[in-house]
């Protein structure tokens, strides 16, 4: 077996690659990207092989961060190197690619590939696109999701009833599972709810969670705040749940390619890993939704459910209006305030009515009880203060302050108004427009930036009319918003006369 | 515009790469994959954004090799970071997932795109799956061709009639080119030929070529060859033609795709770029051979024909018997040894054959006389000493010795004899096979090492009669090779009775 001389760069390579000279390459019969067994001291790992021409010498071996890592490889050791056959599972893609169907060991095989860092991120690619062309049938779906669930850890939460929710988002102060999550645990049911941080809205679950609490837990510590809480609500970016998906993600996101086999997938691979039975969908419909057709809506909806009976679960889904933002505080900080706000006060904002009709939906589900005598509990455990008492101790338990008061959540000091400088009534309030300004202020990595909308959809407004606040904490950041940003690409009245011709 | 402190990575990534810490690129808004602009006095590139958790501090970005030699960047200068819109090309790309046509613009698009560094080879790989699913019309393949033509270097040869030649490839032993180049050239026809290393075989034409002078010139120092011989045969890798086939080609060959609009692209754009007015296309058909049926291989002329009509090339096809080696020694410089035998002593072998059948098709489509009087000449060119003088005039004019005979070309030393054990007709002999116990000895990068095959297809053997003789340069492997490969591997032998049940 030949070795060659560890040459070690201290950088993330994304996958398990190592670089050799191509006259070492050519004199071991490798081509590029083929693949390797690298050796040392009895840890074997597969690479994938790039070439250079320059900065590797003959009889040296480049190795990127994570399989120095993974070899224990100081720089200088020697490795042993040896050529591998190709993955069968390239086969299996190349059969997707010729439109066949695959079958549930075939598809195992690419998964199981994949985490073992067998495939490079272009055969990947290929897969992907391969599935976005030709798809695949509800039995490739169902191995796919049984196949992503069981690619990193699951959640042990043994319970009778394991519960979990989830909205395929696009809405403004969506934090209605912020309200849900301690609703269902204050019930006795189990809720362990991994969340996602903004990716281009200006906050997620988990961003807004962690302006009361740390999101960012070991599975261990997450099964501690279930068993003792019954619910939690963490980022499921620091554990690896799913974990196959979040390496299809990485690939998928720059080519925006969202086939709906994948999209189910998913989602329904992280509920399979939270150990959920019961799963409720949201699924928010409208103009700047993610899905702006009820038909389509609908479409999805009945894959959900379908898909979820072949892989044992219970699943609903809810159309909700995803037209204009949930909260009128849109930011991490914001929206965390209003969510406490909405507990302490029991306000009956359309965060307080969308949590309960939605634990109304999951009490049917569980109990075979009505959507209304659901509805009731839930305003019952709001009023009682059981919610408020519940959430507090999720917080705490999750290492925040449990006394926390929404009035001490600090938000931005710098202030701008935005005034009406038209009259007539709010005919659309934009999701993405909202977004786009408070991250341009800040957030979601500043967590006390944002905006208030001080208006709601079908409200009529007056020339001089405050229609939002800014929040910042940069004086800079305010006024570039304010010298670029036209009001109307938030807030659109309704018109009577278009234009004169 | 923000600035961040340059940390080197001494690598080359394949693509213009940056990598920032999750929190730089949160605050700047950029998700992996993204595009950016880096600036350093005055000099600007584009790069991709790759996340780094550990390596890379907050303010810091780092680059690869490619991605500082361009900015001409020191360790810790301060580099200007600036978010790019994604390139144009993407949506192009998308389009071609969906199926759609795309024009002409949008190929050149996507092709000065991949130039330019601005697509990730995760969206190459989408691109060349897309094609392989939906295929390309022919307006798109010439648009292609056109496009991957123009992406690199073009061969000024200006001369009245500048041919081209170019084999599928397959054969073990197709040392054809290396005949054909000298014959052309002596005739006052002039053929600037670009040629590949080997890939999977034991020999390409430029390594066996290497053995009798360099071939690894520039575009100036082959245009000079040219100039003073009318031909040359020099290593295609080492100049960039068509360029970015090269690029597509490091994306498709992991994935073994090769597309038949591909294909044709790739082939052709390097014949344009050579300055081709006309063009002989060999391709093999047989058993083993890269094509087996004469159907497909004519249907894959019939479009080499019509494209280069349409790119201004003549082009002609001729179908070859592909299913057993050309040469009987194997490997870089045995090959060399036979070509040059050949010319010496004028031995009607295959090669002899092969490369003066092809020179009348030559001659035919250039000057207008049948295909044999064009091979009348060819012989006469041998028979008379001008084809070889020819070539000692180009091995010469690429600084090799002009004066070199076969009986001085060096071959392994160390020898082992295969035998039969059997009796029979020999049925057939496999271009794989050869090239892997080939390949295992030592060739291509060992040029002395390969095989000597003793027997032809069709002939009788009796038991104990030489089939072959190993050839190589180091035991170890000579011994790997007999201990490992039963001959039956390479020969078959005609049986009447298969088997007794």
């Amino acid at each position: 077996m030949t070795q060659l001389k560890a040459k070690i760069f201290e950088v993330e390579q994304g996958q398990n690659e190592c670089v050799l000279n191509n006259l070492t390459a050519a004199s071991l019969g490798l081509s590029i990207y083929d693949r390797v067994h690298l050796t040392l001291r009895g840890r074997q790992i597969v690479a994938i092989v790039d070439f250079s021409h320059h900065f590797i010498a003959e009889g040296e071996i480049g190795l990127f961060e994570e399989v120095a890592k993974l070899l224990d490889a100081k720089q200088g050791e020697l490795i042993s190197i040896e050529s591998l056959q190709r993955p069968l599972s390239l086969d299996y893609i190349k059969k997707k690619l010729d439109n066949k169907m695959l079958s549930q060991k075939e598809i195992h095989s690419i998964i199981s590939d994949l985490m073992a860092e067998n495939l490079s991120s272009t055969e990947l690619a290929a897969f992907i696109t391969a599935i976005y062309i030709n798809g695949l049938s509800m039995d490739e779906t169902i191995a796919l999701t049984n196949a992503i669930a069981q690619s990193g850890d699951m959640l042990k939460v043994d319970h009778t009833i394991v519960v979990s929710e989830h909205s395929i988002g696009g809405v403004a102060g969506d934090r209605v599972s912020m309200m849900l999550v301690p609703l269902i645990a204050s019930l006795g049911i189990r809720i362990p709810k991994t969340a996602a941080r903004a990716i281009s809205s200006a906050s997620g679950t988990s961003d807004s969670m962690e302006v009361l609490c740390p999101v960012t837990l070991t599975v261990p510590q997450i099964e501690a705040v279930v068993q003792k809480t019954n619910g939690c609500l963490v980022w499921g970016g620091a554990v690896r749940l799913a974990s196959a998906d979040d390496k299809l993600i990485r690939i998928r996101n720059p080519l925006h390619l969202d086939p709906k086999s994948l999209l189910l997938s998913s989602i329904l691979a992280k509920k399979k890993a939270e150990g959920a039975q019961y799963v409720l969908i949201d699924i928010p419909v409208g103009r700047g939704a993610k899905i702006e057709r009820i038909d389509e809506a609908k479409s999805l909806a009945r894959d959900f459910e379908s898909l979820g009976m072949s892989l044992g679960m219970t699943i609903k889904c809810l159309i909700s209006d995803g037209s204009s933002p949930i909260t009128s505080g849109i930011g991490p900080a914001l929206e965390a305030r209003e969510v406490l706000a909405t507990f302490e006060t029991n306000e009956h904002n359309m965060l307080y009515e969308k949590a309960c009709q939605m634990l109304g939906i999951v009490l049917h589900m569980v109990r075979g009880i009505t959507y209304q005598e659901g509805y009731n509990i839930a305003v019952a455990q709001m009023q009682s203060g059981k919610a408020l008492q519940k959430f507090r101790e999720i917080i705490g338990a999750q290492g925040g302050n449990p006394n926390i008061k929404s009035s001490e959540i600090e938000i931005g000091k710098l202030r701008a108004k935005i005034f009406s400088d038209e009259r007539g009534k709010i005919s659309h309030m934009d999701n993405k427009a909202i977004s786009r300004i408070c991250r341009m202020l800040g957030a979601p990595s500043d967590k006390k930036a944002g905006m208030i909308l001080k208006v709601h959809k079908g409200q009529s407004v007056e020339v001089g009319d405050e229609l939002a606040e800014l929040v910042a904490t940069s004086q800079t950041k305010l006024d570039f918003v304010l010298a670029n940003v036209p009001k109307t690409r938030i807030f659109e009245l309704e018109k009577i006369i278009i234009d004169l011709v």
